[in-house]
């Protein structure tokens, strides 16, 4: 109610707030004064409540040069808030209501929205590093009036951003700011891949290579799918007894895998190999030994890192003649304006474990605090409070 | 009637018969009378009615070293003939039955002849190159008493040969021999490639790289699943034509494609790229071209050519994540005992269009003409008759 009074006065108006500005790659952001342009049409802005950072926002600002290299850029593609204002054209949702931007799009009317496969959206072309997805423009400014560019559509390491409304999920159920969060891209991700497009089938075998908070929640997805074994690869031992959390009940620590290959290891233990298998580092190395770890005749490999050094991914042309097969999606093949309310609703009938993939919170000040747990390998997820007066309530 | 008779003599005997052997790598067969050994428990021995040449055979021909080149070996591994006699334990069939050999096994109990997914067989370690693949046993024998290999548990280009069991398909419907023989290889891994494995949707685009006998049976599979468009590709202009009378709609000549690539023709002409590619000669950088020509959100790689050079398979790991996949398959995913006799019926309901694949015919003595021919790119199918009788009647 009280945002839906400042709309009142803000719609409409450019909006001056704090960001944390990515001026050089690498280098600590720094919380900066920004104006935010009022939504054009199809365009929603929305107040942040909560962010959190994934691995994906850590190789972009790492990134000093090539064609999706672009600074100063206010980072941040999951997060939470509430719409200030809306642009023309919005009939979807209205100031107040509780969104989860997403930067998988989804217009919901062209072919691929329309088709029951994946969650390929074909609206626009694929262009949604810069600005703004629909025309490439850019809603921030920096106190010298200096562009500052957008991230995967989404920005959220800002008090308040400018989504195109088919980044943005309308969130009706009572969830928590923080857990709705979540369900911006990393366990939504892994939740995705595991329930809705590898399918895992009851009784099945799965390995996850990587237990970050994406591979976790592929193991949650797949505890959810009744998979009968679940095994980690990581090579932090004291993943496993964060695994147990979220349904793994077995692990391999490659480096103890002096006599035997990784996939040797897994062959034996399912014997033959597992009916899926999830890449969730980003290796094109690692693919290849989860396709090696999957089982001859329906096996599937799951890709859902995203190769940073662009290395192909090799695959034995034999070995996929026996039926195996590889594939990945991006934010788990769902479709979030379907799927990511159909989660939520599974966290509140308690079916669904998020809690446990929050390991940390800061303050928006201290957002740099998060990159330093990340780069540690210390947090799964560290929440970012945008707004003190939220994060005591939670 | 008269094999049975036949049989009353024979079974239990070593029979004395002609079989086409290779000698040398690369070197014509030479007809030479070989000792067939009675069928050891869980073995049927076959008189091959007819017999038709896939590249695989021509393929392992060529191989003069490496771990699968055996000879002498006597090759052929698509045919169909008559039941001669039954080891121990066969129940399945008996002497007079119609039967199709298959390189694919089924034995219909273990747990992946058991799944819904694929046709992948593991009552047995795969090794069927040299002997039966229960033992490693070989049953030919040559006039000097030495023993001569088997080749993909069928060598079919003998009068009478023994197959494991779980090799054998029971053919109970009227279809002729001709015809059946085309079931047991090359025409069952396209079909069953577009109908059964990929799944070919109505109203969906479908690209196949070579048109050769696998690929347009792909193509009649497709035709038969109702796909929109189906785009040949083929740097032989003339299997245009003959790619029409399979369902083909489109046809690209790579040769003519000068100023864009191949993906490119196809993305433009699919408006974003195909449903379904499918490759179909066994070239790791074409499977790489179908992989591009692929639709995000969705688009499926079907391998189906066996990759000679042993070159991986190099795929973007950007694509993939945009929804694609890639899977191969030995025999088009079917299993061989459920599937073959479903595919007869096609054929004698007249939904299926076998006849267009016999371009040529000889007799056994002249099956050297059939290597001939398809190393010429003159033949789809050859088929060679064992028994003039036979050949005489279609």
């Amino acid at each position: 109610m009280e945002l839906q009074r400042q709309s009142q006065i803000t719609a409409g108006q450019p909006i001056r707030c704090k960001a944390a500005i990515a001026r050089k790659a690498g280098e600590p952001l720094i919380i900066e004064e920004i104006e935010v342009a009022p939504p054009k049409p199809w365009e929603v802005r929305i107040k942040i409540l909560c962010a959190s950072l994934c691995h994906t926002d850590v190789t972009f600002w790492k990134m000093s040069q090539g064609p999706v290299a672009f600074f100063p850029r206010i980072f941040g593609h999951e997060g939470a808030g509430i719409v200030e204002s809306v642009g023309e054209n919005v009939e979807e949702m209205e100031a107040g209501d509780m969104v989860i931007p997403t930067f998988q799009r989804n217009c919901g009317e062209c072919r691929d929205c329309k088709s029951p496969k994946g969650n390929h959206c074909s609206i626009f072309p694929d262009e949604i590093f810069k600005g703004m997805p629909r025309d490439g423009t850019i809603r921030f400014s920096d106190v010298n009036g200096r562009p500052v560019n957008h991230f995967l559509g989404v920005s959220c390491f800002a008090e308040y951003t400018v989504v195109d409304i088919t980044h943005v999920v309308k969130m009706s159920l009572p969830i928590p700011i923080d857990k709705a969060c979540l369900l911006s891209c990393g366990v939504s991700t892994g939740l995705g891949a595991a329930c809705k497009f590898a399918e895992v089938e009851e009784g099945s075998t799965v390995v996850i290579f990587g237990l970050g908070a994406v591979g976790l929640a592929v193991a949650e997805g797949a505890r959810i799918c009744k998979a009968s074994r679940i095994i980690g690869v990581d090579k932090n031992p004291a993943k496993f007894e964060i695994g147990k959390k979220f349904g793994v009940t077995d692990f391999i620590n490659p480096t103890d895998c002096t006599e035997k290959s990784v996939s040797q290891v897994i062959q034996e233990m399912t014997n033959g190999g597992a009916d899926y298998c999830f890449e969730c580092i980003g290796l094109a190395s690692l693919v290849a030994d989860a396709f090696s770890s999957c089982r001859q005749g329906g096996g599937k490999t799951v890709v859902l890192g995203l190769v940073n050094d662009g290395s192909p991914i090799s695959i034995n042309p034999y070995e996929i003649l026996t039926g195996k097969s590889i594939m990945g999606c991006f934010l788990g093949g769902i479709k979030p304006k379907l799927d990511i309310p159909n989660f939520a609703k599974m966290f509140l009938d308690h079916e669904l474990n998020l809690d446990g993939f929050i390991t940390h919170q800061v303050d928006f000040v201290d957002i740099n605090k998060a990159f330093d747990l990340l780069l540690q390998g210390k947090s799964l997820r560290c929440t970012i409070w945008m707004d003190k007066l939220y994060s005591r309530q939670y």
